[in-house]
């Protein structure tokens, strides 16, 4: 495995390849990575991997400081997973003095998570539109588990024409259901008994769609009874969604995703489910 | 000549050329669009053009309507000058329903021609980008008459690391000086005898430049002098600026650009020389 640290060396490194599959990450490696790295893997000639903690996308009050970082753990694991080209560039490789670019999408990006974290995916799709540019991937693969973050951008680049193929994998999981996260390491034991609440309450909400409940004031109360249940209550939404827009709808249609973001001490976690996902 | 009308006609197309020269252009084509496209052909080893009246880059005051077209005229001038490929996109080709993604650049997008036209630099910067992405090409070519373009563009697509070369070409102008512009057919047939004002105001500067003046107060003030002895008197701006920010200086550098934009009756002309040019 390649170990780059500049743009020349990655876009020397992708000479030599065929077709690349990429995966970026703010590292801190989790099994969920390594289930993108795998589809990679099976559908490219070779895989690079970026490592970036990308401090656009984090806000003045968000945790950018708090953010795990595990930089030879991650070499290690890409290593035995067969990754072809790691792209470890320092915060001025990436944003040099004169920096003064954004992309900003309308709507959608506003939403939910946008609200929550203003300017967050203007700054994901100022990063992942640089990477792509640098890296010039046939595909490039992002979870489930951040749905937003997969609409988004999946939007920016068919709006600007970005010639990779956007590839979404399924969220990993624990085997108590929490999605993976790099930010799980950061719940103390108490909290990381209460975290597996989130995927309960969006398999309740699940459950009830597919027995016929369509109103999504009665599908997100259930979600909210659920967290409450597991002594959760800094509940930042419990919505259901459309899944382009990601706006609130009031009459859950096939699909429709159901979205949460909670606050557990310290930490705050995501998680989506598809509504009538099998 | 191949003309595309269609995203996926010109990736197509583009897969049998080598080396690519692109000139992005809005039609109406003169001079100053062949010397780029001559450039172009020197140096690659094929030349594709686009024709696109970019709706986003005009303001609601701005002149959209008004911007003169001659498409056969246009396609027939590309062919005599051995175009390969010209892609002609409609609007809701590149702007399809649901777009929702603008690229910003902070500072020099809202200085002079960002200021008295606001968004126009975004809705540059946001065409450009994506036709960069789908002609991929190897050099992309713009003319010097559009200075603070051709640094918007430099800016943006050193930031988005976009695999193209950004090559600035010479103002092409006309006998009497006055740059080559789609505009200028506009003008009537008085307004386009005070038009050389523009070049004489700034060969003005440069001249009082090179006998070693440097208070940009005593530039701007011989630039309106001129402009005013010809009757032009709706100035909007006579700047010298930082040839990178775009912000206006005190005192002249060696790259200093000395910049003008001058309404004449219906018509805004802009235009712009390098201080220190041979």
């Amino acid at each position: 495995m390649k170990r780059c640290t500049t743009v020349q060396e990655v876009r020397q490194s992708r000479k030599a390849l065929g077709t690349v599959g990429f995966v970026p990450t703010m590292g801190f490696l989790h099994e969920g990575h390594l289930s993108l790295v795998k589809r990679a893997k099976a559908e490219n000639d070779a895989v690079i991997v970026s490592i970036f903690v990308n401090p656009i996308q984090f806000g003045s009050s968000d945790d950018l400081t708090h953010y795990p970082r595990a930089l030879e753990r991650d070499l290690s694991l890409l290593k035995d997973a067969g990754v072809d080209v790691v792209f470890t560039p320092d915060v001025e490789t990436l944003y040099p003095q004169g920096f003064v670019t954004k992309i900003d999408l309308e709507g959608i990006a506003s939403q939910m998570e946008g609200a929550s974290r203003p300017g967050h995916f203007s700054g994901v799709a100022t990063v992942v539109t640089k990477l792509l540019n640098i890296v010039q991937p046939q595909h490039a693969y992002f979870g489930q588990k951040d749905a937003q973050q997969c609409a988004v951008v999946r939007r920016f680049v068919a709006d600007l024409n970005i010639p990779t193929e956007i590839v979404v994998v399924p969220t990993g999981r624990e085997a108590d259901g929490l999605a993976c996260s790099s930010r799980n390491v950061r719940l103390t034991p108490e909290e990381r008994q209460k975290a597996p609440a989130l995927y309960k309450a969006l398999q309740k909400a699940q459950s009830l769609f597919k027995t016929g409940e369509r109103s999504c004031r009665v599908l997100e109360k259930a979600m909210r009874d659920v967290l409450h249940q597991h002594g959760l209550t800094r509940i930042d939404y419990a919505v259901v969604v459309d899944p382009e827009q990601f706006t609130p709808i009031k009459e859950a249609s096939e699909k429709a995703l159901a979205l949460l973001a909670v606050q557990i001490g310290d930490v705050r976690l995501i998680d989506n489910i598809a509504l009538d996902q099998a």
